[in-house]
């Protein structure tokens, strides 16, 4: 039976950094945050450290696919809130679904395809036990 | 009849800037590079400015949709080309497709939707008679 | 009476997005760090919006000067609190020194001059009196 | 005798990427246009490549120290030259002084101590022969 919890979500404030010379966020920024928001599910909903993951164990979780729809734009000062859906979990893949919302408005819809590889060899690796379980705990009590 | 010219190229180097801990180009500086393909195809294949176009006539072309496989990753210190096609004119859209490669070896295929707005409005807009004509016979002659 | 509040820190995670080949942060990244400091003192320790102060009071913050000595370099992971000294006021100008520590221990202290300017017309602009006010009370509150 | 030759220069677009919401180059990028001359200058001045120095090499050139005044700002399209100074050679460190202009007129001018180290001790390391014949060249043709 699937659990009920609501999804990890991510919130950062738009800051001058991400802006564009017409005020609306600037579309490469929003991968930024799509990274940074996998980054903090690593720590926060998987509670492993995704420093470690990449500087310890040679891992990395590079995106081999994106897509995304930008719904409506992001102005300076809002806050931006990405929800993490885990929708498939593959041999050494990870297709994960991203909703941006500003105070509950849509803003973004995307979806992405990370891969677990060796930083040594740069090879896709199987994802371990200890992450396929955790993976597995986080899709099951969210969808 | 349409032509059998070559598809506009950008081309960059991959610098310090755009890897990460890796070695790999960072995924969100490839939609940086995307950016600047079409800034330099509308200078150059276009004849002009995108920067008028944006800070004098008050228009935009902001990315409403994009998608992006990275087949293989690009290293510090290569030269990626950006070939653009121009794949459907809309109303106020353009449906572009972008192939990368280094020393002609596949690296990345994208497909982006464009669309023209006003700065001011944040609202799409016709695009013009003289814009349309310069990407028909564009869309024409690379076709 | 000089008040002896703590200044005002900014702490942010060191990401993917800031890291370079050998796994530091890329320099230009810190000074990203130092604009998102600025920022968020604006809005949580002088009180105001700083999305509001350049996207309607059309007035902009830029500096004009900085200068920073990289101590000691951080890693993917890190958490770096960034403190900010308020260290002049000008006519239109503001001098500011941050200091930069992970968990106590430096890693960069940079000193910039802000100006205040008109977007319009992008020339410096006297400070207006609200705003001196609430720099004067955060500067003798933390010196 | 020291020679008279120009110094390299760096020549750059600012994009859109580059530029803020006022319209202006956000000053952290201007950071990346310097990284970026260090690199061209080494590849197309020194004669070696930037690229396998980190990667293959392990050597790593990260900033220590900078500083930088902002005497007026870029504007997206505008061109800009990033000329390259080399003041100093120490043990295991280089002086640069970067001058930036547009069509002439000056924009910046900044001054960088980079620093020679192993990326695996992350320690500074001495300039070895080869590259310091190579800089002397450099900077006895240019003063």
């Amino acid at each position: 039976m699937s659990g009920n919890r609501p999804p990890f979500v991510h919130r950062s404030v738009v800051r001058f950094t991400h802006t564009d010379p017409a005020g609306y966020v600037f579309f490469p920024r929003y991968f930024e945050k799509l990274q940074a928001t996998v980054e903090d599910w690593f720590n926060k909903a998987l509670g492993l450290s995704y420093a470690d993951y990449i500087m310890k164990e040679r891992l990395g979780l590079p995106t081999a696919k994106t897509e995304c729809e930008f719904q409506k734009p992001c102005f300076l000062g809002e806050e931006l809130d990405i929800a993490l859906f885990l929708e498939k979990i593959g041999n050494s893949s990870l297709h994960i679904r991203f909703e941006g919302s500003v105070g509950g408005e849509p803003r973004l819809i995307a979806r992405s395809i990370l891969v677990v590889i060796s930083t040594e060899s740069g090879r896709p690796q199987r994802i371990d036990d200890d992450l396929r379980q955790r993976l597995e705990a986080y899709q099951g009590s969210t969808s």
